[in-house]
């Protein structure tokens, strides 16, 4: 399939891929109208300025996310900036729309410091019910979200970083049951140490406290490392810190191989010498860490990649529709650790008869986006 | 009409008044989300981000303004803040799809300076087509306006101002046709030197340096004022700067008084002193500086305000639709004085046959959007 001919044409056709319309569907007279903008709305407004609770009442930042992104850390394509990074955005918005009915806005950012990203997004977010962060550069993303988090009152979420972690987390849950193993008694190493290896160690580490060596581009971050930056050493406290080496030295006798990372960085050799019946998440894309047939053949017993066209897609689209589905229909103003933990069990939970090559829900399955939002409150 | 109550109740039922839908209304299928999302978009985003003018072929940045407000000086209600202005932006959103067909998302700030609106909006810039300022107050709205414009590729209005300089030309046009006058030759009081003063007056001198009597609530503003701040200093090159005194005395023997100011502050001893068959605009919103039946016995030949249960509305909705489905469509980047007054004059040959109670357009008429827009390019 000639994926980027199919996409450059239905984009040219169709001009974009959302646009607004109105809510109220019926003939805007001159009475509705007086209603809905001046002199009518001007009730509205003073209600409003009077009790700020009352915005999602009579607004539509009650459905509303704001996706944002400084095109810094676009999946598969890197630093192309704010107009590239635009179609990516967009279709975010539409995942959002397709999947959870929530209206949602591309904000491409011509700012890419820490403080220029908080300061914009602070000064728009009385215009959203949730902040959606996007393929925003590591380690740059930790700082800005947590920032983000500590001075709004709306949710404010990395999906590059949380909603993969979540699925991560599912899928895991599954693989558990499969593999007769405890989470909290494997061995788990994560090649990749940007948003999206970060948050899956925190969140595994959160869950279960299971030994996780966490390796970058120069082998295991541990403590006898004096090249790590301050992210890096902040990970350290989620990890078993004091294992140090290449990946060829640390994979050995692991249960689980998480890669966020590079193509074809695993090899048969080294599943070969993990803990049986390993398990492989090779999430890098297009082209995993391992390929799937190569894995097994190796001695895998689950392989989960990225990719649509192999079982067990690690797909955000799985978690993030459902969890901002959650926290904008129960108030919620921070999504917690709990939240995608217990977002992560929910995922797990619907699929019916888990297999080798099926421990994640289709993304198309309609129960996720409800279940999911039932608990985040 | 109690519109308080039908607006509060219109508003909470359909929670809000815009919301999002996809542009394409097929089925999506795994096939259609691979070239919408990941992987298809990639191709569609490096597109763009080797050559940004391909942003509008490929988004829906093509027909979607930023309807942008610190919620400073709101119609009406003055400094409510942003949360209090959401319901108004998001009305503005809801007259741009209704009389325009544009996608209008409201961007409410929580930063007032000049320097933090100016960054805001610059940093927000790339994820729109074009720029609608609303309700700032003055004098910020002249220098972040202007700066804007200087800084960004996109067409910056600040409609305030300039859809309420473009809609009173218009009339204007006509009332000189009725009463057998040319502005040139005519004496304009302009009472209110605020966002929507200065900008008729500027559009005012642009058009046909008639003679002009600016006044702020100490009276003339004249070159003899020492109190006068940088913006009002400003206008002393568009207006008969030596002329000084009360509204009372510049009053006399004036033609045309344009009042964005005060409800009551022209009384019919003014208007008595005024040149026989007088026009008087009274656009203080909701109360008008003298109510039309008043200003008519005083002698006016025509008078317009700011309401729709008068004859002569002056409504921006007669002419911002229009000047922004042009700029989109035309790729106009800048909209000039050329473009207000090409657009002002059109609004003006709308009126089939002018009488003193129809001097503009009803802002239903069909033919406004077309019209404008074929002249903003």
């Amino acid at each position: 399939m000639d994926y980027d001919k199919l996409a450059l044409d239905l984009h040219k056709q169709f001009k974009g891929k959302i646009t607004t319309k109105l809510r109220d569907t019926s003939t805007l007279d001159r009475t509705k109208l007086s209603a809905y903008y001046t002199p009518g709305v001007a009730a509205v407004s003073r209600a409003i300025a009077n009790d700020h609770s009352l915005l999602p009442t009579y607004t539509w930042t009650n459905n509303l996310v704001a996706v944002i992104s400084d095109g810094s850390a676009v999946l598969g394509l890197g630093n192309i900036g704010p107009e590239g990074s635009m179609p990516v955005m967009e279709g975010k918005a539409l995942l959002f729309k397709h999947f959870a009915g929530i209206d949602a806005v591309p904000i491409t950012l011509d700012v890419h410091t820490p403080d220029e990203i908080v300061a914009t997004v602070k000064a728009i977010a009385p215009s959203f019910g949730a902040i959606n962060l996007e393929d925003i550069a590591a380690p740059q993303c930790f700082e800005i979200e947590e920032r983000l988090k500590a001075e709004l009152s709306i949710p404010v979420f990395h999906d590059d970083q949380h909603g993969t972690a979540v699925v991560v987390l599912a899928g895991l849950i599954n693989a558990m049951k499969l593999t007769g193993r405890n989470l909290r008694d494997c061995k788990i190493v994560v090649v990749g140490a940007g948003a999206a290896g970060t948050a899956i160690i925190k969140l595994l580490h959160h869950y279960a406290e299971p030994a996780i060596v966490a390796v970058d581009s120069k082998g295991a971050v541990s403590s006898q490392r004096t090249d790590l930056n301050d992210e890096k050493k902040a990970l350290l406290a989620f990890t078993s810190n004091d294992v140090d080496g290449s990946l060829e030295e640390v994979i050995q006798g692991a249960d689980i191989f998480i890669g966020v990372s590079k193509p074809g960085l695993l090899t048969p050799a080294m599943i070969d010498t993990m803990h049986d019946d390993a398990i492989i998440f090779a999430l890098a894309n297009p082209t995993p860490e391992v390929m799937p047939d190569i894995a097994k053949a190796a001695g895998a017993a689950i392989v989960a990649t990225g990719r649509s066209d192999f079982p067990n897609q690690i797909n955000n689209a799985t978690a993030f529709p459902g969890i901002f589905r959650g926290a904008l229909d129960n108030g919620v103003q921070k999504i917690t650790d709990d939240h995608k933990i217990a977002a992560a069990e929910v995922i797990a939970s619907l699929v019916d008869a888990p297999s080798a090559d099926q421990i994640i829900p289709s993304v198309f399955d309609e129960r996720l986006v409800p279940s999911i939002a039932a608990v985040i409150k």
